[in-house]
């Protein structure tokens, strides 16, 4: 059954009114509903279409687990390192693991991920093939995107780039890429391998760049360069982005610029504690921008619950968002942001969309923003997949 | 009734055992309860000394009122005078508005706030006699420490001095001050004015300085002069130094060198969207570190729900605290950091120590501020005064 009527819910924190689902999509206003179809009184809550998770890491994830005691060495090896060990010392299973935070964001009204999945020497294919599991039987339930992710390098770990080349005939859905001068020393080699298996599978780049200031925007630059050579303009995404957040405002500018003529897109998490890009200047220059968590409790660090709108409260407190006018955009980020750059089709509220879509707590987006209250309702599809706060299905 | 056993608990996340509450205060172990003693299963809970709000403003929450939407200018000079009309039009009570505050603060977990109120010769001390009442009426639930604070300014609102020395004498706590450069134009002036209503007074000092770089070392060079010159060692805290943020690195460890000297504290809300204190070096320097939400839910800005939970894993993000043992100092500078800048007597654990305490959920304090879960119970005085999140007192 995927016919369904919202009673009294207030779109995007509008009037309120009533929303039928028919089959699975938003109908106009006025559509008969079929006889016994499922009525919900929203009590005016707003109603949103799904949050998007548009950067984590479904393989990753230690939920479900006894606490981590993170005792990892200060360097980034030191945490690549570790995590590859811990997989096998802790006996991770990515099926298990990523079902387990899938469902969370279920619970927290994300309706799609994108995810980026390991693919290294050690364990060769084994993230994608638990994540493409999961996938399978939470379909219906959330959408997942499986981006191939060279996390331990590929010109440094011979063999790496063929297992991105299979992961990818295997179902990954996008090209993952990673710091081309920081981890693999080698820019040109990395990214020209990134960018010859998006050209032979057909599909779009989303590259994680940590690298800061000058070197960060160098690395952007080859990416640029890139995006254009091969007419990849709106197929190209930069996770993080730290270099964006340099001091030079004058570079970061016409970087910002020539990332809106190439159509490059940008995901961020909004992290404090470093440099990062400034949201009100993307949007200002048309870059599309969407957000993530990143990894959630695993072995880089603890923190994270899944929900995207916490994720809006920390971009807001990232970029002193305060006014209902600068909250709106966070959201924007969290949700229509993230949909673009994944090109997901029908989303939204309009008739004929898909009825993913969430309802929240709160007077304004803002409210429900800095209140963050559990969600009373989660559809997929039309289907009802999480009430108060809490995934229908069960965590494995 | 003050006697209570807490059978199953973990002091710090230490091994489980039992806790005996007598007459308030924490017993040794073996000591016998009185015939009756109310005896609480913690189910393993981890046991903390009662979180601690070392900075707010409780007269100014909008908690409770219908959602603000905030369109307020981009200036400082915008939102303080924007709040002074909202308070009248919007017909805020100070003393409803903080104890609704407060009471949220001990759902959380907080034993103890020290909160600036606003003084000022549009509004008198209206702030101050309204929290005072509150805290009166909230006395035995939570203890609050009442700041004079010149928000508005004091060289440049003439009369404002004469209010502070009032407050004082009508029950204020320490003595407040802000940005004496940046809003009013006169540091030595309006520092010799708040030194000398300390010294008077005989209180201490909690000066608010935002003024970042050269300009804030510039102000906190003043305020150590003047701590050293009256022997005012220990009574002095700067809120929130953005200036020791500052990129020039060698100057900001001579500042904080000199912060140590003097003994002078830093209380911050590691706010992300700014230069800050960072809180390892205030620690390896021996600077004493409390924190505060600051404003909740206010005309400033929409954020903040009082946990001090919530403000360790601010300051963990905003730090990059990612290993157990670095969490552990955004949990201690939330708890023992604030209580020591407040002198509070019989703060901790130990037999003999007030009974102001919380029950944590998590396997380790590292867990507890991740997942944020609601506390189970919060004593106070061994008084039960909050359980399963929640306030025993109704909030008005
Ligand atoms: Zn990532
Ligand atoms: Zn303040």
């Amino acid at each position: 059954m995927t016919s369904l009527l919202l009673r009294n819910t207030r779109p995007m924190g509008a009037a309120a009114t009533d929303i039928a689902i028919l089959d699975g999509r938003f109908a106009a206003t006025g559509t008969p509903l079929p006889e016994g179809a499922e009525v919900i009184d929203c009590e005016g809550a707003i109603l949103a279409p799904g949050l998007v998770e548009a950067h984590t890491h479904l393989d990753k994830s230690l939920l479900g687990l006894p606490w981590y005691r993170n005792e990892v060495g200060p360097r980034l090896i030191d945490k690549i390192e570790n995590e590859r060990a811990v997989k096998v010392s802790l006996g991770l299973h990515p099926q298990v693991q990523s079902e387990r935070q899938a469902l969370l964001s279920v619970s927290k009204g994300t309706t799609h991920i994108r995810s980026h999945v390991d693919v290294d020497t050690e364990h060769g294919l084994a993230g994608i093939e638990g994540v493409a599991e999961t996938r399978a039987r939470l379909a219906g339930i959330v959408d997942i995107e499986i981006v191939a992710f060279p996390q331990s390098g590929m010109m440094i770990r011979p063999g790496t780039a063929e297992l991105m080349d299979a992961a990818l005939s295997a179902g990954a859905d996008v090209v993952g890429g990673l710091d081309p001068c920081g981890i693999d020393r080698d820019p040109k080699a990395h990214l020209d391998i990134v960018f010859a298996l998006a050209a032979k599978h057909g599909k779009p780049v989303d590259i994680h760049l940590h690298e800061r200031d000058a070197l960060g925007a160098f690395s952007m630059e080859l990416i640029l360069e890139r995006t254009k050579a091969l007419g990849m303009e709106g197929l190209v995404t930069v996770s993080h982005a730290f270099c964006l957040g340099m001091a030079d405002r004058a570079a970061a500018a016409a970087l910002t610029e020539a990332l809106a003529e190439a159509r490059v897109h940008i995901i961020t998490t909004a992290p404090a504690s470093t440099a990062v890009p400034a949201v009100k200047e993307l949007a200002a220059a048309g870059v599309l921008t969407g957000a993530g968590s990143d990894g959630i409790r695993d072995t880089w660090g603890p923190y994270g619950n899944a929900d995207m709108l916490e994720r809006a409260m920390l971009i807001g407190l990232r970029n002193n968002l305060r006014r209902d006018d600068e909250l709106a955009l966070a959201f924007d980020i969290c949700t229509r942001g993230g949909a673009a750059i994944m090109a997901l089709p029908g989303y939204g509220l309009a008739p004929g969309d898909r009825a993913d879509a969430v309802l929240l707590t709160g007077e304004t987006l803002a409210e429900a923003i800095v209140t963050r209250a559990p969600r009373p309702l989660v559809v997929k599809g039309g289907r009802v997949v999480a009430r108060d706060g809490a995934a229908l299905r069960p965590a494995p």
